[in-house]
């Protein structure tokens, strides 16, 4: 029996979450025993709950192909969640519904722990009314923060992203130094993990570098940091600073320290002016930056590696369907660190739903400043290859998609 | 008769000013019968001054060439302008010391419209005391304010960076407005002349896009700047602003109106959390950027074009010197716009020293937020091509130099 395929991409996009749904796409239409139409919610369960679904069998294969090396997401996201049943049984009837309207018999939620709350949440209403629907997530974090899993499609091209605009901002630093900016500041995302500020290690060899990671594990004390500071810059010249968003003082993230003994008065926000405000006054000539959504929007620059896993979790989701499991998540199994060997295999969604991991213990250096050996031996793997998009004109080319709702079968549903 | 070559890099250095100095390096090593050794100083004027000089014959052939795809200032770059004659005459007499006691007959300065003058005062010098010392600037400036030349080596790779990265986010930002982010600022470099931001626009194709650019020729007016705003949200569901830092109100830059009617209250620096502040109070959720030396060292994005002009701008110099040219700054000369093709000249010293242009008016879109199809016809050529440097192990590999001192000949000297 032939039902129909309904993805969904959901939380912050990611430059690979576009090759997960191109994964899921081309992977379905091998299956023309298993499933009929795929289609796509607009802005993930909002689209479902709206009953705005793309009719992706009108794209020309050519542009969904093209998903693989188009950042953001192609179908638009949302930052929501669904109730639960108790208090929002009217979003559960409404689901419902919608799958039933369009036979939907899979449904792919695409996203990070939040998300897999979300779609854990519609498995379990499925299973308790004995709904004949297959709920499988894809993951998706730039937060490198699912359990599980051993990376999440995203985190490895931000990674790769960061060390190696922390590697080229280096040597800008290191010959200007002399007469100019001897501190460089970059704020990454980031609020409750270090992930990213801890890719940052990547971009230099060796323990004994000019680079001090500020991760939102550990809690930043300012005299600390500036005697840290002030040994690395008098050791090479320069030094680099890179700070997750998240970073914590005195209980509370800096950025909302207002009117701290730290920070002195109120600040529009953003934790890099912060520290570059403490940094000049203590003497050191600053730049900062703030990298935000380029970070994760930068498909320019991602890792192949990355890529291929975010590809190959869309089209493993399609295969477990296929098998017929549900309630689960595509997790990634390494398998050998070098040469790095991974395989795909399914958690349970409780497992992993609403869950969010900080790096652990034994990947930050005992000074609380870098990462250490092992950190670098996990990370590595994740950053390799390259896998440039198409440019044209000098700029890269991305999907192009027509975005045409199926024709709507039920009356219109607030939210 | 033989005499040395010294090279020297000053000012903000640019993704492709290495591209330069091996240029220079390698064609300097083609005349053998005009050129004996080549020396860089290190940090520009002040390690001529100094006698701080590499001894590039030295170096490993493989490691220069990598340098045509290294960022940053492989010998250091200074901040530093000399004196003139009149009031630093001790400078001066330095310099011709350095000069004769390393033998050197040819100066190669690479930098903007102040290094120029630093140049233009050399070469002064020179021909007033009848020293014979041929003077040739090399051109480079991400701002691409020099006079007399097509572009500035180092703007199109900034050009191509923010272009491609604006085209990028703006997928992200259209994935997440429904429920998110609605506005984007970016802040770009460009104190006086808004001509990186004016690159953002070749980010989308025709007028109607949701992009704002400010550019540092147009007096912000918070009022203006806030209807387009709200026009291009209501159309687009978002909008990018691209703001150069440089940006005026009131007279005076945006980022100095502390405690002014516009933004209320005293803040760190930043522009882009100034303007985020604005766009927030007017009910826009908000992102910003900054991404400061990130712009200018990201190699991994240049354009071909930019970094074939640069390395051609080098090797035009020794050209140049070898004829017997001196005083002169090479210029780049186009003669077609579709293709482009360019030819390299060589305009006087002072016509270009010290000399910053804006953003011609005729760039300019009528309502002061875009770029013109003119400005487009003159951009586009020059963030053409790809130029990727190698990747080894996940990350771009750079050149690695010696950097060894050539002995010093003269006693140390205060600068």
């Amino acid at each position: 029996m032939v039902h129909n395929i309904l993805y969904a991409q959901s939380g912050g996009v990611t430059a690979v979450i576009n090759a997960s749904a191109c994964g899921v796409i081309e992977t379905a239409r091998r299956f023309p025993q298993k499933f009929g139409k795929v289609f796509a919610a607009q802005e993930g369960i909002l689209g479902v709950l709206r009953e705005q679904l793309y009719d992706l069998s009108v794209e020309d294969p050519a542009q969904i192909a093209m998903l693989r090396h188009t950042p953001g997401g192609a179908f638009g996201s949302c930052r929501m969640d669904i109730g639960s049943p108790d208090t929002h049984p009217e979003q559960y009837a409404r689901l419902v519904d919608v799958f039933k309207a369009h036979d939907i018999g899979t449904f792919f939620y695409n996203g990070g722990g939040g998300s897999m709350l979300t779609a854990a949440k519609v498995a379990r209403f499925a299973r308790a009314h004995g709904l004949d629907l297959t709920v499988i997530g894809v993951p998706k974090t730039i937060d490198n923060d699912l359990s599980l899993t051993d990376t999440s499609p995203g985190f490895g091209s931000v990674a790769k992203y960061i060390a190696t605009s922390v590697r080229e901002v280096s040597l800008d630093l290191a010959a200007m130094c002399g007469t100019s900016t001897k501190v460089f500041i970059l704020e990454v995302m980031g609020r409750h993990a270090g992930w990213l500020a801890a890719a940052a290690g990547l971009a230099f060899e060796g323990d004994d570098t000019p680079l001090l990671i500020l991760m939102a594990e550990i809690e930043f004390e300012p005299q600390r940091f500036l005697a840290a500071l002030h040994d690395k810059v008098a050791q090479h010249g320069w030094c680099v600073v890179v700070a997750a968003e998240g970073l914590m003082c005195n209980g509370q993230f800096c950025t909302l320290a207002a009117e701290s003994e730290i920070f002195g008065h109120e600040q529009l926000g953003g934790l890099a002016p912060l520290l570059a405000k403490l940094t000049r006054d203590a003497g050191y000539k600053t730049h900062w930056a703030v990298s935000d959504y380029f970070q994760r929007s930068a498909r320019h620059l991602s890792s192949r590696v990355d890529v291929e896993q975010a590809y190959a979790c869309g089209a493993a989701a399609v295969s477990l369907a296929a098998k017929g499991k549900t309630d689960v998540m595509v997790a990634i199994r390494r398998t050998s660190d070098v040469p790095y060997l991974w395989t795909l295999d399914a958690v349970h969604l409780d497992q992993v739903a609403d869950i969010e991991l900080p790096v652990p213990a034994e990947y930050i250096r005992a000074d609380g400043f870098g990462i250490t050996q092992a950190a670098r031996h996990y990370m590595l793997p994740l950053i390799q290859g390259e896998d440039s998009p198409p440019f044209r004109d000098g700029l890269p080319v991305f999907a192009k998609l027509k975005l045409q709702y199926t024709p709507a079968k039920l009356p219109p549903f607030e939210v």
